[in-house]
């Protein structure tokens, strides 16, 4: 007779769930989040800061991004669609609302739609994909999803079969892989980016992962990449993207492809590279399965709450595709407000269209704001002691690296904490600043780092910067001093 | 060396994903999608009828069901503020519109909320529940979730650690239990529900069905119900529910209780009991971890393209609690829009408000239209040769038995398939209605029975029986027929 089940308890719930770490919304969060509400509460007495800046996760509209006043036109006509025949609004507004409310059959947005998501809409995504690749896309291998996570969770859970299944994810990474990776009961397997040269991403590092894992009995199965890189900022070359895919290519590997920040690209004359196009200029055109993702919560779009994204499928063997559809299915569908925004996205208003001089100005001022202060940002952090930071050539996050004295280490040690949360938790505590520790990423051992958001308006990124600056020169002397006191 | 992973094919990829079978979105319903695009394409030539009823699905406004204006009308204000100035939407929804921006902190719908979903909406939540059962809710313990699908798999994923862990699911069952279990690589161990007295719960199948389970070596760790019954609409007393919970007691179960279908009970005179009522006036009242779930798609609601809903946790070992809730901070937030739909379905426009009159009169209308057909089709259907069906006491599925003849057995082994599924395929050919066959949700071996909506509008209703009957009797003519020519 089994051992009956006794209670409920965190001994007999799943231990992959149990092992899991996810950094992003950890302790330094709930820390923040307890000092905003007590300030709110009024109860914040003897608090050296009155207002907390959240700079742990992309969430612009948290930080006062404002939303495109098209997309929330197109949205609210499909959710109240009297509105459609309101004098205010805009004529393209109304003509995109009535195309997805006819693509519902009329049901509109209450209705579950086929759980790949509705047809117009998907071709609205390949409309915007073969203008961005000069490639043709199939809609029947897109797939909307609750934003991009969802796609990429249920695309590992496809993956992972044994304990000993691998996936390569980089260090640092965006711990949406090796949380999902460890409760699926798989192994990460890490290739390291290169600091010291931009966070570039080169073949050999691939290599070096990939043998000593085959050494170690893992069964590597698929290549996950982000690009631009989140929480390292660079945006891979061409040639570099040509490379990886056939190597993918040579060692079977799948490619997972997160490329949620394709129109966060920042430096001069540097445009971004699908890894799509990538492949399709490479030996492995036709034979490594790929499946890449986007999402409407970052771009100048923003639109985290609306859980928008979608993935797409090449190459991969059509009764493995029905496996991932299967699956699909038993969530349903993705919720209809996303996949509009979704359309919105993907199909802004054109030129001559009435929306479109207000829609050009809102993202162009979106984009040179953030922009501004990728470099902004930068410039105030590489002016710190000991702190080295790589230019934030895409995506919307800082990943500085932080020489810490000692005396930091040693009392790091004493509370019990990892150095970097040590060093973060400190900076929580004088300025109301949440950034997260490098080690809820991963970074090379012995060294130190933080992710910040380049989010924070102008105005207020520049209070970040200067208090950021008062506490680590505070920070440094106190923990010099310390050290020397031993 | 490990073996190296040579390409991704379905006998290398999670084999749990590959078991997983999953009939409401099956291959009838791929074949009505066919269908109907034929018909939409105009190259239906030769078939039998001319338009498709799904009545695979409980999806209400496919099938013509309005939304409820009020709820339509906030989610607009929160989508596009700008409409909180319009003269045309009553005062009660700007009030609400406000109250839910309030809680983003004016960030809106474009940011993430925190991942249990907004304060005020889980306060609106306890009130609801609190009225419902007289009852004290804490808002820390609610979740809201993408609609109660993502979170029965998140608590199902949280249970399920080692491939003998059992749960307890009724047969017939609704197959996001079966499908979610075999993917999570558990043990569905079933128990029956009693047909001949209309779909009854007793707890001496319940307590056949364990120790048959731990004979064999099952770890049994959580009983799942749904009430009312999908697809069987049965709804379960208080009494009946408290023996339940103390079942549950003396086995150490947890208990998870599906009750999607709290508003759609039709009988005269009966009402919804709630699990979490029944569980306060037991011995378990203290003991018994429980998870109840809600969504904003069924009752009159029907709007299952918001993805909304929540969960409540009662006596869930606060360290077990935080780490259901890690894994939710994982996929971030469920979807806003979701949320505010809930806080609509939860705390509706009230008396003297002015939405108030609308939005009784609309409520009213769909149930009242609701429980009509649920009586219309148990008449149809019991009509039918060879055919009974309990009444339909609540959810929104008759489901059926019908008796098939021999010649029909053969028939359908012949063409490789179950029998319910052939009958119900020729269903779809000869009539353009779909309905699911029983063996998707589990039957009494050598029963067979189909689950059909009682969401067609009246004259659709009318239709679907008429047809159904034509169908029926030619069907068992033709097979009473062929199996004397054996």
């Amino acid at each position: 007779m089994a051992k009956r089940f006794r209670s409920l308890t965190v001994d007999n719930i799943n231990q992959n769930v149990r092992a899991m770490k996810y950094a992003v919304r950890g302790r330094l969060v709930a820390k923040a989040e307890g000092y905003s509400q007590a300030i709110k509460d009024g109860t914040s007495t003897g608090l050296p800061f009155d207002q907390i800046t959240l700079c742990n996760i992309g969430n612009p509209h948290a930080l006062k991004q404002q939303p495109i006043t098209f997309f929330r036109q197109v949205l609210a006509c499909c959710v109240y669609p009297d509105l459609i025949n309101s004098n205010d609004i805009p004529s393209d507004v109304k003509t995109r609302a009535q195309r997805i409310l006819d693509d519902t059959s009329n049901a509109g947005l209450g209705a579950y739609s086929v759980s790949r998501g509705l047809l117009s809409i998907r071709k609205s995504v390949c409309g915007y994909l073969g203008e961005r690749d000069g490639l043709e896309f199939d809609p029947e291998h897109i797939y909307l999803t609750n934003g991009a996570s969802a796609g990429i969770a249920q695309f590992l859970n496809l993956l992972i079969s044994e304990p000993n299944d691998g996936i390569m994810i980089p260090i640092p990474q965006y711990p949406l892989y090796s949380a999902t990776i460890e409760q699926l009961g798989g192994v990460q397997v890490p290739y390291y980016l290169d600091e010291s040269n931009g966070w570039a991403l080169s073949v050999e590092a691939l290599k070096k992962s990939i043998d000593e894992a085959t050494a170690n009995n893992i069964n590597v199965k698929a290549l996950c990449l982000i690009n631009p890189g989140n929480p390292t900022g660079q945006n891979l070359s061409k040639e570099n993207l040509i490379e990886i895919a056939e190597f993918a290519q040579s060692e079977n590997l799948t490619i997972l492809a997160d490329e949620v920040y394709q129109t966060n690209v920042y430096a001069e004359g540097d445009c971004f590279t699908s890894m799509r196009k990538a492949l399709s200029e490479s030996s492995a055109a036709k034979t490594v399965p790929m499946a890449s993702f986007h999402s409407t919560s970052k771009g100048f779009v923003g639109e985290c709450g609306m859980r928008g994204g979608f993935m797409e499928l090449v190459n991969v063997d059509p009764l493995v595709e029905d496996e991932l559809y299967k699956c699909m299915t038993v969530s349903l569908c993705p919720n209809l407000p996303g996949q509009v925004i979704v359309d919105t996205m993907v199909n802004p208003p054109k030129q001559g269209e009435e929306s479109y001089e207000l829609y050009t100005q809102e993202a162009d001022n979106i984009l040179s704001g953030l922009r501004k202060r990728a470099t902004m940002l930068v410039d105030g952090l590489t002016q710190l002691e000991g702190v080295t930071c790589n230019p934030v050539q895409g995506a919307m996050y800082a990943f500085p690296q932080v020489r810490l004295p000692e005396g930091a280490l040693k009392a790091a040690e004493a509370a019990g904490v990892p150095a970097d949360e040590y060093y973060a938790s400190k900076l929580l505590d004088a300025t109301g600043v949440c950034v997260v520790p490098g080690s809820g990423f991963g970074q090379e051992p012995g060294t130190y780092h933080f992710r910040t958001t380049i989010l924070p308006a102008e105005e207020r990124m520049e209070h970040v910067i200067a208090v950021m600056k008062v506490f680590h020169d505070d920070f440094m002397q106190q923990h010099t001093h310390v050290e020397e006191d031993f």
